[in-house]
């Protein structure tokens, strides 16, 4: 093998050849023997890690050193977001493709935070956020930026309707969401300096809704005490059980009310792409401002998140700010759609996030996505039916999209006693590996969930799933 | 050439291996002219990205046709941050061994956000953390999180400083730092929701450095109004002359006053790999906080930032949120720096970001970078060496580590008219696009900055540079 330590930082064209192959022999192997790695795996995970603990390298070590530690000690451990058999916390996996994309991207570095630096890839990521907004049915005018995830989308998003909507003292200020909300809601109001209580946690209903009567009480409730309700947040897609709120009516509520309507459809929001997804997501298109998740449902590497909005020039006037040196870049080009991501975000360099999602969308059609995600749709419906018909077991939340909740049973325990039977399972299960689930807590209940999402989960992981459930059952 | 539309979304081992060869054959082509390559090139591009204008497209298209697209027509277009001739902004170049490492880190998709996830892939990310620790003198008990750059990171260290000081009602909070701060910290404090006039700018010396007698009698006057100040921002490199503020002076007021003491050193800091930069930012090791930007300074790609804290337990404080949702992945290792990333900043879910400087870093070591660096550092006073002896030109800051700031004089000129001048030269010195330079403001004059910092800039390409100016000069 080439001595890639002493090519140093700059390796002329064959040795830089011989270190991608290298590479790519090693992303291979171990894309070809996902069916038979396991989907999580701590054996041992612990004395693997505290080996990386060590000072910074004066010299370097080969490569083929590092590359078997990293693929045979290093990644194997933990979850395998990409293993078919992963049914846990809401995951995609990664297509091969945005890996290939991002090796384009990272050597080429691109810097794509003001149109003139980079005006076509500028205008190839203004691409990727209009598919987006064509997606969920934003009209010609609405535009956005990539982010690296729903935390810093939903961040922006508050951000924006701040700017937008709260002309009070800001502490008074309000936002209203179900209790189902994504804890990066709160922590989105924590980081962006509102106060302590601004959110009001509303009932959600036995679908796990946001209750509308529930939430205008509310609202007149907070109004009448010298509070500004400045924001209401749909759910499209909880992260519990995937429930989406009446986004119709939540539409028709924060217009009447002159609030800021925001969508977190980080997980749900692609769906769209599909006849059950697109109805499901009814009103949607109603939004201020959307968060959708590319990492999740489009099958993009983690770090794809994206802020849509009606109005960009919203997302503008929450975060523009400029500075002398920068003076020359800020331009943009002559057509719409051009805006500096940097105006539009809190960050100013970050990478090019576009091209993951663009190249796969272009090399393989949208159909490609859509037949995916639909099959997703049928597995969860089955893998409820499924369930629901097995002796020991009883479904929750059936599917809205692709995640249910369900919980082992067994004839006259206890709640707690009911929660530790679950914990239990969920142990057994996770402790052999060949499945991923996780938990959530639906009305103070211990809860599993299932969330078939993973780009290769097909109808044999389901089955395994569900073998997996029987056996590990604790009765 | 494969057909990779009709393979999907999980092609088959021996069609990812071609397509990752494919990808690879025209990176390493697109590197192995990079000394031909334009450092900027506008020729068309505004059309060029009118034509990625279009609807979601339903079917996909060959890859051949697509990788044409972009690297014959898409990427030339702008600036190339990769170019020899790079000298604009702050701007490092990614070397390949970044690219090959996200292609790792894409392809096997871990999530690094909590410890319980990847253990081990979490503390190789913490341990890029400790080397930059290290690197910066900070002690044992240091920890940090990386971030898309330094605008996050300035945000989660202004957040992480109220949280820690700011006692009083947050719209008495004063935070203090000199004229020539990066504006990605007023934009911090604008998304942090801190009152509008939370920043107070104090004047810089003549050298461009903070000055400490007017910064004390600010905040002396501040707490006379019945304001709170708490925290204090040294700058370890600015953006327009890559200035380093009087730190260790700033500590000990800091001290005095407790207030939070918090380090931009997002293009200095990891000069500190070098004697003279070890030197020049004496004090850095007494921040609570310090922003270090690996994507400028350590050559990754963009998208690469980097927070570090004296006592990371104050960045949990501030960030910390939990949910039902993740209970399982909460608890962390058994050993030191094993906190929950998720929990030291404001994303939850994103892409890991250690392999790309772990994986350099381990492959050649530490005294790969560090001659890089010492290079950045001698050729930036050989140009300003240069121009000062050069009739027509005036260095205004000499480089305190890899930044000028210079301009061209005429005998005779009014003010405006020697920014004119400037302004002209800038123009065509860019419009050859043989170099690529910028601009910045000082004391109100319109002046030329020259920052050595790509990896691919040698004698060579500051020379050329060099000839580029005087033939541009329009005198």
């Amino acid at each position: 093998m080439r001595n890639f330590t002493s090519a140093g930082l700059e390796p002329d064209p064959e040795t830089a050849r011989e270190l991608i192959a290298r590479t790519a022999e090693r992303v291979i192997a171990y894309l070809g023997t996902l069916e038979d790695q396991r989907a999580s795996d701590f054996d041992g995970a612990n004395e693997i890690a505290r080996a990386l603990v060590e000072p910074l390298p004066e010299s370097g070590q080969p490569y083929e050193d590092l590359l078997e530690l990293l693929f045979d000690r290093v990644i194997p451990k933990g979850c395998n977001t990409n293993s078919p058999g992963m049914f846990s916390y809401i995951n995609g996996g990664a297509s091969i493709h945005g890996a290939v994309a991002d090796l384009i991207t990272s050597a080429t570095n691109p810097y794509v935070g003001y149109w003139g630096a980079a005006p076509a890839l500028v205008q190839l990521e203004h691409t990727v956020v209009r598919w987006l907004c064509e997606l969920v049915g934003l009209d010609e005018r609405a535009g956005g930026v990539l982010l690296s995830g729903g935390s810093l989308a939903n961040l922006s998003a508050m951000v924006t309707a701040r700017k937008a909507r709260l002309t009070a003292d800001p502490r008074h200020g309000t936002v209203y969401a179900s209790d189902q909300v994504h804890h990066s809601v709160p922590k989105a109001l924590m980081v962006g300096g509102f106060a302590e209580d601004a959110l009001r946690l509303i009932p959600s209903d036995s679908r796990y809704r946001i209750r509308i009567d529930a939430l205008a009480a509310r609202i007149d409730e907070d109004r009448r005490a010298g509070r500004q309700p400045f924001c209401v947040i749909g759910n499209a897609g909880t992260t519990s059980t995937g429930a989406i709120d009446d986004l119709q009516a939540l539409a028709a509520l924060a217009s009447r009310e002159q609030l800021w309507f925001h969508v977190d459809a980080a997980y749900g929001g692609c769906f769209a792409l599909t006849e059950r997804g697109k109805s499901a997501l009814t009103g949607i298109e109603l939004a201020d401002t959307v968060v959708l998740d590319p990492h999740k449902t489009l099958f993009s590497p983690f770090g794809t998140g994206c802020l849509l909005a009606r109005d960009p020039e919203a997302l503008r006037r929450a975060h523009e700010l400029h500075s002398d040196y920068i003076d020359g870049v800020v331009e943009t080009g002559d057509h719409a759609g051009t805006a500096n991501f940097a105006d539009l975000s809190p960050e100013l360099s970050r990478g090019m996030r576009g091209l993951r999602v663009w190249l796969p969308l272009k090399l393989l059609g949208a159909g490609a996505f859509r037949a995916a995600l639909d099959e997703k749709l049928d597995l969860a419906r089955y893998a409820a039916t499924r369930l629901d018909g097995t002796p020991g077991f009883e479904v929750l939340a059936w599917p809205e999209l692709s995640i249910l909740a369900f919980r082992a049973t067994r004839a006259g325990l206890a709640p707690n006693e009911l929660d530790r039977l679950n914990r239990e399972l969920l142990e057994r299960v996770n402790a052999r590996g060949k499945v991923h689930l996780s938990a959530t807590s639906l009305e103070g209940r211990f809860v599993l969930r299932i969330c078939v999402l993973s780009l290769r989960s097909h109808a044999q992981a389901v089955e395994l799933c569900l073998s997996e459930l029987a056996a590990c059952h604790p009765s």
